[in-house]
């Protein structure tokens, strides 16, 4: 039995009440895996090459949280996220040697996963992936879950039209970038903020009309009041607070409100409540919690599309890559503060075909 | 010249900041009309017989409020409201001598209007309401603004389906009643919240499966999870604040929320904020502001089906009404009390037809 290293990303012994710290409360393990062991019926043994460092994964850290999709993480064990890999060795009809698979697996360098697994039937085989000329992280940022989030929520839940006004906030993140520069295709007028004047100069860069550092305004609610003169007509919310607030302030009538994330909500215990919800009734405005799943009846469409815009140059699309799966907790931890710019990312290893 | 007695529910010189207090903010006053003066053109004299007592009118109250609807009403000045009145003289052809009328008038005993005041277009001829058998003040209540309020809530934004659970607060007032009891009808199963026990009674006594006091109650949402045990699929907002947090909290996957008033916030300076939205996104909830406005297409089939209802004895309702325009100050403050019991009106006169 001969036994190969394996670093796992691992939940440590407490759950964070605020922001998760590496070292206390997720970190980077030595362990190790028996490649040669046999399989169980159903199961693949899969080998790592990128990890996604995803906003969702501040769920499972909390424990037993009722009101979430997804099961916690357990103490001590590793956490799971979503992953490109490869198929090693297949137990599975359905699996081949060398199938590119997107998905949501342990975090490791090699990883068994099976049947039994809840998330073993979302695992999709992408084996487009190896010969598109995209990088094969595309596969979990703006071709993933990332963009469909942006495609489907705007298109579906904003239902633009052409010259009306989109805000996005946390505008240079993994969804909002796709988010404007979808709206630019759709003839909106696309404001975003975000928390760096780098992040502003890249939004500029990539189309958006306006774009405004947050961290430098004393009023969200002025600052968009000026950007938006005609008011805002679909806010695709990364972020809730403050953001939400101030975008109700300078909603039209009949404005819709996509609500993807409140990373400003996910870290503190007590949350800061929106105080204007009253104005949702004279303006009709609607508010609507979304998640990808609802429409994937329109993935086809989303990846045709998309790949296209890129393959024309006609979207950018930024992600930030750690270079190994030591750098994992850090990048995970990183982008509940924003230190991330664009998609976050980390490299495990290169595929072998 | 000669000067008939006209009372006026009139706005005096100081904007509320929190509930408006009768001799300080709004009183009766007496005035007097000429009922013989030559009307301009366009305009009609109309006497009023019934006033309704709405949440809406703490709105105009606010001076300029520019997320609102409604033109501030003007110190020293009549305020305006719904009223049902018939016509004593008319200088348009659009109306005859006599004819029903209900919509936005002053509030006084006698009143011209014309084409130049805003709601002089919203103005409807109800004549059908002479001879319906159906008390006159019903024009105003279970089939005026706010039956329609209640049926276009429910059934276009709140989109029942057999056998769901609908939670609605403030459920025995103006709307609510009429929510629960169409809720009933359309098969499913009904709870409400309401003020005193009084009004508990009288939610079960019209075929509400489950009702609560919220003042007796240490926890709406604790209450809630007891009473609707498959959770909440439609919660009909009457209220905000604390009650919109709990639904929120016992919300099933995709339920929806019409929102059509949130009177425990009309009254208050500082708004309390609703912590929980970050809920909307895994359950995929959504809050939908709307106005009767919206769904005027649907106002002919509410009336036939509602009216049905009511003369088959299927659905009852509630009103209270106080007996003079003496009284109107006080029953205008006394529902942002929640003192009523029903629906509030006040009664001024008898039409003479």
């Amino acid at each position: 039995m001969v036994q190969t290293p394996n670093k796992q990303l691992t939940h440590l012994k407490n759950i964070p009440n605020g922001y998760p710290v590496v070292g206390e409360h997720i970190d980077v393990k030595e362990s190790t895996i028996d490649l040669e062991a046999p399989l169980e019926e159903g199961a693949i043994l899969l080998k790592i090459h990128i990890i996604s460092a995803d906003p969702f994964m501040r769920s499972p850290m909390k424990g037993n949280d009722s009101g979430s999709f997804f099961p916690p993480y357990l103490i001590g064990q590793p956490v799971y996220g979503v992953t490109v890999s490869s198929v090693v060795k297949s137990n599975n009809a359905k699996f081949n040697k060398d199938d590119l698979v997107v998905g949501i697996t342990n975090i490791e360098e090699y990883t068994v996963i099976g049947p039994s697994n809840p998330f073993f039937n979302w695992l999709e085989i992408r084996n487009e992936t190896k010969t598109s000329g995209l990088p094969l992280s595309y596969a979990v940022s703006v071709l993933g879950m990332p963009g469909q989030t942006a495609y489907h929520g705007l298109l579906q839940v904003g239902k633009p039209k052409e010259g009306e006004t989109l805000y996005v906030s946390a505008a240079s993140g993994a969804v909002g970038q796709l988010v404007g520069q979808i709206g630019k295709q759709r003839g909106l007028k696309v404001v975003g903020s975000a928390g760096s004047d780098e992040k502003v100069a890249y939004l500029k860069e990539i189309g958006f009309d306006e774009a405004f550092n947050y961290k430098k305004t004393s009023s969200i609610t002025n600052t968009l009041k000026e950007l938006c003169p005609n008011g805002i007509d679909i806010y695709f919310d990364n972020v809730g607070g403050e953001h939400l607030e101030a975008a109700i302030e300078n909603a039209n009538r009949f404005a819709r409100f996509p609500l993807c994330g409140m990373v400003s909500t996910y870290n503190t215990k007590e949350a800061v409540g929106i105080r204007n919800l009253m104005s949702l009734m004279p303006k009709h405005i609607t508010l609507e919690g979304f998640g990808v799943s609802d429409y994937f009846q329109f993935n086809d469409q989303f990846t045709e599309e998309v790949t296209g815009w890129l393959k024309e140059g006609k979207i950018q699309y930024r992600e930030t890559i750690a270079g190994s799966i030591d750098e994992a907790a850090q990048a995970v931890v990183d982008i509940f503060h924003g230190k991330n710019f664009g998609k976050q990312s980390i490299y495990v290893s290169d595929p072998s075909f």
